[in-house]
């Protein structure tokens, strides 16, 4: 079987914006699923590890734009594992359009956990260290890895929203393809019309549950740069966010 | 070409619910994504009626649910046309598991519009009448056809919300799909785990825009029965919706 695997996809009309072009959120839903296919196929997947009480945790995600898909573009997402230590593994992905041509490139940085405990757990413990056999050196994937985001003073609380039914994941967890929609949603439909997501990371760091209130701080770092912080009722930060934009164009 | 179209559907991770099972909006959006490649197929499809200044409107959707499609599970959607009128059209769903059991059964109602004058079109003027080729009489969808509600006095506003980008389609319109999302958002989590959707229905009667609040008004029609209306920023009803639950048995 080969070690990088390809997985097609449509920018179906519901997950497009205003302007036609495919959410983030669901171009992240589709590699968080090219994952889960890729690593079901080759023996890791979450059915398997769900066997033997562990699961993967998304810890890290980055996603970088170069021609988002329009609505029913066909796209391919190929995905690969760049590495894996003990505790964590790398795992990227290259969004290639009908056309031949990149649509965009992806990272994401992923934890092995015991379900049980909930504690991070050896990734070489599974199956002789089998992931080692999936690891693909040498490709292309030019974009930054996730980093880490230093907080300042600077964030001012801008949005509090209350978690819903539709929030919630299998395991009681706000779903992490949510927080990408909620994240972007605090910018208005007016800032899109002269921006576009140039890059978007996210790092998932506690939990929050249903019932949770979420606060969401923001601050600008560069002129299109700014960093988001979303903390939990009791003040636990869960995730932060740095999102990057460029403007648009204005075609004469 | 068969008259019915089936498509396959996978239950996305990230589009199910605290339970494991598949959320009603994303069933939704699979059988709108069914109907549009029905039609595509067979020549009356969206991106060809867009040539003609033509597009299928979506006014009425109503699902029951026989047993909703759980994590990982494989499904496909069947889709039929019922019947047709000048203005208006029928189209069925019936969601059928790898198992061969029904899962669940759907039923639409869509009008064609002039996009520029948005008015409804004769539908049976595009192709001379060719919707008569694919419309197939002979077919089980044993669920009440969509009902009007009567609204009465005992709608009590129990929530407003702010649209934001995610809620807008490439029309600028609140996405069909995200109402039913919001829709059933109005119940918690733990109502969710005593008790199951039986029936979702909705009516599109007006567009809302970015930048609208929309107002849910919500009236207890019978013990697990429920009138959903939903009101935009100047008053005007943009949709109606009954929701019918059913108890889960707990299993000892």
């Amino acid at each position: 079987m080969d070690k990088i695997g390809r997985y097609e996809f449509l920018a179906e009309p519901f997950h497009c914006d205003y302007s036609g072009r495919l959410f983030m959120g669901h171009l992240g839903n589709h590699m968080l699923n090219a994952a889960d296919f890729h690593s079901t196929a080759r023996g890791f997947g979450m059915k398997y590890l769900m066997t033997i009480q562990r699961a993967w945790v998304l810890s890290r995600l980055a996603i970088e734009v170069v021609d988002m898909p329009k609505m029913y573009d066909k796209f391919t997402i190929e995905t690969r594992v760049e590495s894996a230590m003990k505790y964590f593994t790398n795992r990227n992905f290259k969004v290639v359009g009908d056309d031949g041509r990149v649509k965009a490139w992806g990272r994401s940085v992923w934890a092995m956990i015991d379900t049980e405990t909930r504690h991070p757990e050896d990734i070489y413990a599974i199956d002789n260290g089998a992931i080692n056999n999936w690891i693909v050196k040498e490709y292309d994937c030019p974009i930054e890895k996730c980093g880490r985001v230093a907080v300042s003073d600077g964030v001012q609380l801008i949005k509090k929203i209350d978690t819903t039914y539709s929030d919630v994941d299998i395991n009681g967890h706000i779903n992490s393809v949510k927080y990408i929609e909620h994240v972007l949603d605090l910018w208005s439909i007016d800032w899109y019309k002269q921006h576009k997501l140039k890059r978007f990371e996210i790092a998932y760091v506690a939990e929050a549950h249903q019932g949770d209130k979420l606060s969401f701080y923001r601050e600008q770092l560069g002129e299109l740069e700014y960093y988001v912080r979303i903390v939990r009722s009791d003040g636990t930060e869960t995730c932060r966010s740095k999102v990057v934009f460029e403007e648009i164009e204005i075609e004469n």
